[in-house]
C-alpha cells in the first residue's frame, strides 16, 4: 500500500530505543512509527487537553448564563472544532439536552450527516447512560472526559451517571415500573419490524 | 387521614373474596381495595393496550413518512395522550431522534416542564440505552413496551438495545476509544462542580 514504510522489528527497536516508551501494534499486525515516539503521546496530551478545556469553559459558561447544569462538550474532527455545547436543560425545558446530546445533534446538523464516526467528543464530566448511549448511536470514534461521575454525585447530581461507563444499571430502575406488553399487544408490535424492514434504509 | 377507609383484614377479605385475584399492599402497609378487584386488571389491560397500539400506529407512519426507524412512543398524562411520536433520526439528521426521546422532548415543551413524573411512557420496542436514560432522567413513572430487543436486533438494528434493561454494556464500547484525563486535564474538570455549584438550582 503507498506511503506505508515496511520495518523490521529489529530497526525498529533500533529506532526506538531512545525516545519508544510505547509500540502500537494495530489489529492488522502493523507497528505504527508515528504513535511510537514519546513525544507524540505528549502531543496527543496537550491536543487532548486544548479541547478538554474548551469543554470545561463551556460548562462554566452554560452555568453563568442560567442554561442548565455545569456540563460541556466538544465535538472535534480533524483537529477543528465542529460544535462546543453546554447542558440546556433549563433553556430549553428538555431533560434529553445534556451537553453531549446537545453537542452531538448540533453537530450532526452542521455536518449534515447522522454519524460522526470521524469525530471525537470531548466531555467535561463523564457521560450518563443517556449521552453514552447517544455517543454510540452517533458513532463517534473516541471520547475523552474530565471528571468522574463522582464529582457530580457529590454535588447533587443523579447517581445514574455513573452507570455507563461501569457498565451497571443499579439506578435507572429504582423509581420506574416496568411492564412488557404480552399477548396481542406484544404480537402487534413485534410485526413492526417484519412488516416494515424492506420499507426504510438501515442507518 | 381523611378519605382513606380503614378496613380490617377480614372485611376486606370478604369483600374481595367473590372477585379478587391480587391484592396490592403498599410501602406504607395500606392494603389497596381498587386495584384488588380482578376487573381492575382487565381494565389496566385494556387501557395499556390501547395507547400501546397508538405507538405501534405511529412506528409504521415514521416508515410510512421516511421520517426513520419503525419505532414509536406515546407520552400519557391521566388517560389522555400527551403526545405521540415516531423515529425522527433521517427526518432531523439527527442520531439522538428516537421515538422515546423525541416525546420526552415534544411532551416536556408542551407541558412546560422538565419532569414528567405523573407521566406514563407507551414505546413499541424495548428502549435503547440512550431511550431508558432519557426515561430515567424525565422522572417518568411508568413504561410499557411491545416488542422485545432482539426483534428490532433480528432485522439488522444495534445489539446494544438490549442492553438497557437488561442491565448490560457489552456494545457500547465495541468501536469506541474511552480515555479520562489526568493530571491537570482532571483537575479543571472536577473543580467545576465545587465553583458553580452555589450558581444554579439542582434539578
Amino acid at each position: 500500500m503507498l506511503g506505508v514504510f515496511c520495518l523490521t522489528f529489529d530497526v525498529l527497536s533500533s529506532l526506538l530505543s531512545f525516545s519508544c516508551s510505547l509500540v502500537v501494534e494495530a489489529k492488522d499486525g502493523t507497528i505504527s512509527v508515528a504513535s511510537a515516539f514519546a513525544g507524540h503521546q505528549e502531543v496527543v496530551q496537550d491536543r487532548d487537553h486544548k479541547f478538554l478545556t474548551q469543554a470545561v469553559e463551556e460548562a462554566y459558561k452554560g452555568v453563568d448564563c442560567g442554561d442548565g447544569g455545569p456540563f460541556g462538550a466538544v465535538v472535534v474532527l480533524n483537529d477543528e472544532v465542529v460544535v462546543r455545547c453546554h447542558n440546556m436543560v433549563l433553556k430549553d425545558t428538555d431533560p434529553t439536552a445534556h451537553a453531549e446530546v446537545t453537542a452531538i445533534r448540533e453537530a450532526c446538523k452542521k455536518l449534515n450527516q447522522i454519524e460522526l464516526s470521524d469525530c471525537e467528543i470531548y466531555a467535561s464530566c463523564e457521560p450518563c447512560p443517556m449521552c453514552f448511549g447517544a455517543i454510540h448511536l452517533s458513532r463517534i470514534k473516541r471520547l475523552v472526559y474530565g471528571a468522574k461521575a463522582e464529582a457530580a454525585i457529590a454535588i447533587g447530581f443523579d447517581d445514574f451517571i455513573a452507570d455507563a461507563l461501569r457498565g451497571t444499571g443499579f439506578y435507572q430502575k429504582a423509581h420506574l415500573e416496568i411492564k412488557r406488553a404480552d399477548g396481542n399487544g406484544a404480537i402487534i408490535a413485534e410485526e413492526v419490524f417484519e412488516k416494515t424492514k424492506a420499507k426504510f434504509h438501515m442507518y
